[in-house]
């Protein structure tokens, strides 16, 4: 039952051959008897998600039906704030931090009926993509519990493996969503900057912060980006377009024109993941009218620190303490750029994010590798050095399209030859997220790579 | 003739009663004699505007009518660029600086046929609301011209009040389109941010630049911005949203709700302002169905001055000696400004620029004087000591609206004692050029202020 998808789930829960009490004690036992060894989520919420689920049956018993998340177990990174229910964004410094109302996307979450299971585990305040260092101790990836889950948003992407919920809210900031997805081997959405509210979310950058599900299929993705995206008008970051109604518009219509860009897409991948990706492309090309080179603007690479520091320059002064050395350090570095530098490159992000828009007079879509190579080992996380900025080699792929504002998806496609899973990469226009979820979608029907699941 | 409307000239021109080149004539005869005691402007380009006027005279005699602005005498201030003439900024630095491309409010203007008289001066790199500090000396007001123009479009307002072109571009980060407006007696229109391409204007602050027209009534303005306002893809602030032809919907429908706010707006006026603002209160309630006091939001304080020196700071370091004293100073405090500062607070603009709106739920539009006092003397312009920001007092009212990127006029309502103009601003919602200026319509025709002229 835990390894469902939200769509499968919620036919039979519709249809009453399955209560969703039955599903979300079945998903909390899960939780359990799995979270020791995978460390995916801070906080369980046995309690308040058994009661939801109770109401989410009375109201279906009642014929009162809110859509294909009622009554579904969806976790929430915990940088996420759940009203009366410690949010702690892997912190020390948050360890008791209880907020005193719900993020826009988990009051969207709630009205649609979905059951909030738990807040998940994640790199220190979402800074950097391991989730190796949490307050909370790193996460587990569930294809093998000696490496990373990849982050930030690790105890997410690695509870959707492990059938532990059947969705999850992330964030990405240079890749938080995608780059977890990729190395746990489920669907992860970066929708287009501005599409899903952010009000709520403990910022990491606001330039570059999204908010995005992970799932184990494009067309869940497609489910939750329904409930999620909208207009919010407290939010400064927010834009105000029309969202689509993603899940009934699954299938890829004409064929499209595909963009692949050399470097630093292609460029030093691991053996196994340009192999994977050679074939993916293979596969992309039956739904593809051509496949061809194009160039993407260079990055504006001063923004995401200095926005960082901002957020945590008054806790940094006076509590260093409360902080695990990485990202102290790594807030250190961003300290110490200047205004100049990054006053241009803010200015830099609005011009490179608008004349992306140019490349898409060539293609419909891009496709690149999600990462470069596969989940490194906890230990080598642990002692890996503060990376000078853009930094980490695995968020190198991701990142350029939270610079650019693009939706991008990353979905499983293949698994390297010690059966770590591998990640495609398909960025679309600026709210195109529909053409995105449609390639990933008929890709993901030719392919299955998303129904292998880790053996834990 | 120099005293016609646009308006005015302009159906003499289509209906082949005035010659394009005898009113070109009649404009740089009027400057050539002005100038030497105006000041206002830096390049007088006569041989290109003959040329201009000619072409429009042979266009519009072979009935080819490009509406109307088609043979009308404009002027831009001169960090415009202009491909083959100098373009100044005012300043020392680009005192023999020559663009290779016009931009593209000038492209928009030529395929206008407008003629192009001249590039105006203004106060050092559009960083001040004086124009006394320029390189090429201070601009003189044509009401007194031992007293300021007003900046930074100073010669830009004093050239259209005393009939030099019958209109102008300025541009305005904190005023600097509507302050001379007032000081001059004549109407300046700030757009909504993103409503009109800064690209190939020399910036001041990214995020707080304007574009805007300088006429001699509110007809004309309209009339102005038809032709500038598009969207530039080129242009990363610009903003893709349909512009309407203001100059056929001047009328106004309905009765409005005005909202007026005391504090900065209304404190510590001039009397003789005070004076002239009650009245023009008196006459807005012709128009409305009531006048009611709102409040609007606290404003971020440490945008502009970081953007301004990450323009500026490779000449401020190499080529100081370039830079008027006034200007240095400034430049020397903006550079002291921290990374963090910067980003909090032009995360706070964004904020602001949004939340701003739900004022509008209230009222229609938003009445304030111009400025809270009359120009100062010339002497006293060079005499003063840098501000500390946000500063300059005369601008107090104008930049709130830059940083909410409302569309706001500077229309006439009055004279002090002295015989110096006062100025009324309108703001309105963003993008609602089009009721901004029905009321300022309404309001000139009710008044007539703007038909009282320099006696220069």
């Amino acid at each position: 039952m835990a390894q469902l998808t939200i769509r499968e789930a919620s036919d039979l829960l519709r249809e009453k051959k399955l209560s969703p009490v039955e599903l979300t004690r079945d998903c909390l036992e899960r939780i359990d008897s799995l979270n020791p060894t995978l460390n995916a989520f801070i906080t369980i919420m046995h309690e308040s998600a058994m009661a939801e689920a109770g109401q989410a049956e009375d109201e279906i018993q009642q014929g009162k039906w809110r859509g294909p998340l009622h009554g579904i177990p969806i976790g929430l990174k915990d940088l996420i704030d759940t009203a009366g229910v410690r949010t702690t964004c892997g912190s020390a410094l948050f360890a008791d931090r209880i907020p005193t109302e719900d993020a826009e996307v988990v009051t969207r979450l709630r009205r649609a009926g979905a059951v909030i299971v738990g807040k998940q585990n994640l790199q220190e305040f979402a800074y950097g993509g391991t989730s190796a260092s949490s307050h909370f101790g790193p996460v587990s990836n569930p294809w093998d519990v000696g490496r990373i889950a990849g982050g930030s948003s690790g105890g997410s992407a690695a509870a959707v493996a492990a059938g532990m919920c059947f969705g999850a809210i992330g964030t990405d900031t240079g890749g938080s969503v995608r780059e977890p997805a990729a190395f746990c081997g489920v669907v992860g959405l970066k929708p287009t900057y501005g599409r899903v509210s952010t009000r709520g979310v403990f910022p990491l950058s606001w330039s570059l912060d999204h908010v995005g599900p992970l799932c184990r299929s494009v067309a869940d993705s497609a489910l939750m980006l329904e409930v999620l995206a909208g207009y919010d008008e407290l939010d400064p970051t927010s834009v105000n377009w029309k969202a689509e109604e993603y899940s009934s518009a699954l299938d890829l219509k004409n064929k499209l024109r595909i963009g692949v860009v050399r470097h630093p897409f292609l460029d030093d991948l691991d053996s196994d993941i340009d192999q994977a990706i050679k074939e993916a492309l293979r596969v992309a090309e039956e739904f593809a009218i051509d496949v061809v080179e194009v160039e993407l603007p260079d990055l504006p690479t001063a923004v995401q620190a200095p926005e960082a520091f901002a957020v945590h320059a008054e806790y940094f002064t006076k509590s260093p303490e409360f902080y695990r050395p990485w990202l102290l350090e790594r807030l250190r570095q961003a300290k110490a750029i200047d205004t100049v530098s990054y006053v241009r490159d803010r200015h830099e992000l609005d011009r490179v994010r608008k004349s992306i828009t140019r490349v898409f007079s060539d293609v419909d879509l891009i496709l690149t590798p999600t990462t470069p190579g596969p989940p490194i080992t906890i230990d080598e996380a642990l002692r890996m050095s503060v990376p000078p900025p853009p930094g980490e080699v695995w968020l190198r792929n991701t990142r350029p399209f939270n610079v650019y504002g693009l939706p991008a998806i990353s979905i499983p496609c293949g698994f390297t030859q010690a059966g770590l899973p591998i990640g495609l990469q398909i960025a679309g226009p600026h709210f195109e997220e529909g053409k995105v979820l449609a390639f990933a979608h008929a890709f993901e029907q030719a392919t299955n790579w998303h129904k292998r699941l880790p053996a834990i």
